[in-house]
């Protein structure tokens, strides 16, 4: 397996501010990798709310069903998140496990197991041994500390090439808030190795159903916009947690998302949704491009978003841009195949800013040197407009290589 | 590109009889390729009856609009194919070229355009040259032969490492009848070179309506239940033709599908599909494993065919399949993700006859070397069992190697 940083990785992290009321540590405890951390441990203190959204897949996890449960009453006093096991499709050992790690993390802090949550991400199907957290828990609750965020987002790393982390400072209220974001997967979506996860955590007084909302509003143009090989994982999660510190420092407690002093909030909080959603793509097994897909001039925003996934789902399109290769008649293809409304006659479509395709076939002006300039680029943008309606939609992804069938082919043995 | 025949190829090819009403040839026109025939002719005697089943892309080519809309009469005196350029998405000047190339075949066999079928594969966006079929036709006319059937074969091969045909002689009524058929394609369903073109031609004395529904009955289970890519073409087409020379020896005009004496005869057309999409899947652009997915116990057929393509489609099963690696978290993991009803804790998978999980949770009796010797074979078999219903599908795909990415990346260029 390569262990090369993507070359579509950011060039420099963010500076990550402490989040007061947050503390974390990692640890090695041995779960599969050896001589990494695998297992974080973020502990809140005791007003924190949680929100969550999850895999819509029909198989999940443990620990989704887990954390699922638990947002009911949405109060949380730890997040812990191994690597190296996903503890899907393990059963009722599976469900065992997941009450044993909660039982020993909330016996470690003295609250109930109903206000831990849990993420796993690695291999299916194998148990998760979780008796090996009772032997690390003291220490990870004693060495709890406010930094370094990187260090967070590296012990949750699987085939992941870099940590992912992003921040935003904003006024709320009058009171300076903070959000952190870590992240890792690299597909959005692969069952071992490449489950997305991603924890936001957020000093502002808001309650779960705040962050719920927040969370609900930001994530259909973010994580549920990236696909990297069109495969769901049983295990994907994006949890947010508000340690509401901010007020004692004078922010407002905010209850209802439409508060105008919430709208700088809102902005950051679905900007750190996007930048963390672009760093999973950018970390695509095998990526070399990072692909950008409009459509416009569908017949709704559902509909363009279907044809969007479908160009940028498609195996023959992600394999020409891998070849840097402008073949414009895959899009065309990939249009067709959606299923959605489309006339071939009144399609456009655009590699970058060269028009490639119009009115149902090329472009007369059409110049396959620029076309191929363009192509070589890390970054390419396809426009699809379909020409029957306003409906638009944005999706990111990237190309498919022969890396991704080295990874892939090789992970488990 | 490769050009080494697919390792999954036919060992041998079955001799192609003759078929009374039937003659074709094939040249070497230049469309795209040189050195090779790329346009074959196939003419009809004139009682010949025509159905034919077409890709459900938005985006279909011209030929496939030509096509459908002659099947109204289903009359038939020709059918032409070129491979090389699709003639797909090139607009107004598609429809043109349709138009002069029956055209030109109408008028050197004396007939009306309408009843000249026409298939292209190739690079889509191209306009097709129709031109150069009219310095060609007279020589094609002039040299249809009723054999040999391989040479059409290959006539419209592109990306194919192997030519496609399949037959079968069976009784009508006490009279013995044949259906031929070619198929070719590389991928299921891809827009450039692997378009899934398939043609069968019978002496049987039966019309255009028990065609249409011989088709209809058998293409479910045999081209509509493969995949390579999950990528489906703008040009699929399949074609059928019936002489009716039979009915001069005794065959029995057969003028409703449900009429007993047809009984031989719709079960070999059905071998007869789905041995050439076998063909095609077996010939898909890289592969090394012909892989076979049932999947069983789902709430109806329809759901467990979406389960079973989401199985066949995922990319991470398909790399597992290349790795040889009984990776069946992913198995898991594509269950999950079709949005089928299925209950994680009801769920058995099998790779060949070891059940590697059961109850939700591995086979307690798994043995990963066992699993690892099935993987080594051509020919990988999984099943799903949802233990929900009774709803059954198979469908046959292949895996995903390094090869289909080089092939698809460096085509077009």
């Amino acid at each position: 397996m390569s262990t090369a940083v993507s070359p579509l990785a950011p060039k420099t992290y963010p500076e990550m501010p402490e989040i007061e009321g947050v503390r974390f540590a990692t640890v090695e405890a041995g779960i599969k990798y050896r001589g990494r951390a695998d297992v974080l441990l973020m502990q809140f203190d005791e007003a924190t709310e949680a929100a969550g959204i999850f895999t819509r897949s029909r198989c999940p996890s443990a620990p989704v069903d887990w954390c699922r449960a638990n947002l009911a009453h949405g109060k949380a006093r730890a997040l812990m998140v191994n690597s190296g096991n996903a503890n899907a499709f393990t059963g009722k050992k599976g469900r065992a496990a997941v009450e044993l790690s909660a039982e020993t993390v909330a016996k470690a802090l003295g609250c109930v197991p109903a206000e831990i949550y849990l993420a796993s991400t690695g291999v299916i199907g194998e148990p998760l041994p979780a008796e090996k957290f009772a032997p690390v828990i003291d220490d990870l609750v004693a060495r709890g500390a406010p930094g370094p965020w990187i260090d967070a987002a590296k012990a949750i790393m699987t085939t992941d090439t870099y940590p992912k982390v992003a921040t935003r400072t904003v006024d709320l209220g009058g009171t300076s808030v903070t959000i952190n974001g870590i992240a890792k997967g690299a597909g959005m979506i692969a069952p071992d190795m490449a489950t997305m996860l991603s924890f936001i955590v957020t000093d502002a007084p808001v309650g779960a159903h705040v962050l719920q909302a927040l969370l609900g509003e930001s994530v259909g143009a973010s994580f549920n916009s990236i696909t990297v090989d069109s495969d769901t994982s049983t295990s994907d999660t994006v949890l947010a947690f508000a340690t509401r510190t901010a007020a004692s420092h004078g922010a407002p407690e905010i209850v209802a998302i439409e508060d105008p002093r919430l709208d700088a909030f809102r902005a950051a909080f679905a900007e750190i949704m996007l930048d963390l959603s672009h760093q999973v793509v950018r970390d695509g097994e095998g990526a070399r491009k990072f692909v950008e897909v409009n459509v416009t001039g569908a017949e709704s925003a559902a509909s363009a978003k279907r044809i969007a996934l479908s160009i940028a789902n498609s195996p023959l399109v992600k394999t020409a841009v891998a070849g840097e290769d402008a073949n414009w008649g895959r899009v065309v293809m990939a249009v067709g195949k959606a299923g959605e409304p489309a006339d071939r006659d009144r399609l456009a479509i655009w590699f970058g800013d060269v028009r490639v395709a119009v009115a149902g076939e090329r472009d007369p002006d059409y110049d396959e040197e620029t076309a191929s300039r363009i192509m070589k680029e890390d970054k390419i943008v396809i426009h699809a407009d379909i020409g029957l309606g306003k409906g638009e939609a944005t999706v990111w992804t990237c190309d498919l290589t022969k890396a991704y069938v080295e990874i892939n082919g090789d992970y488990r043995s």
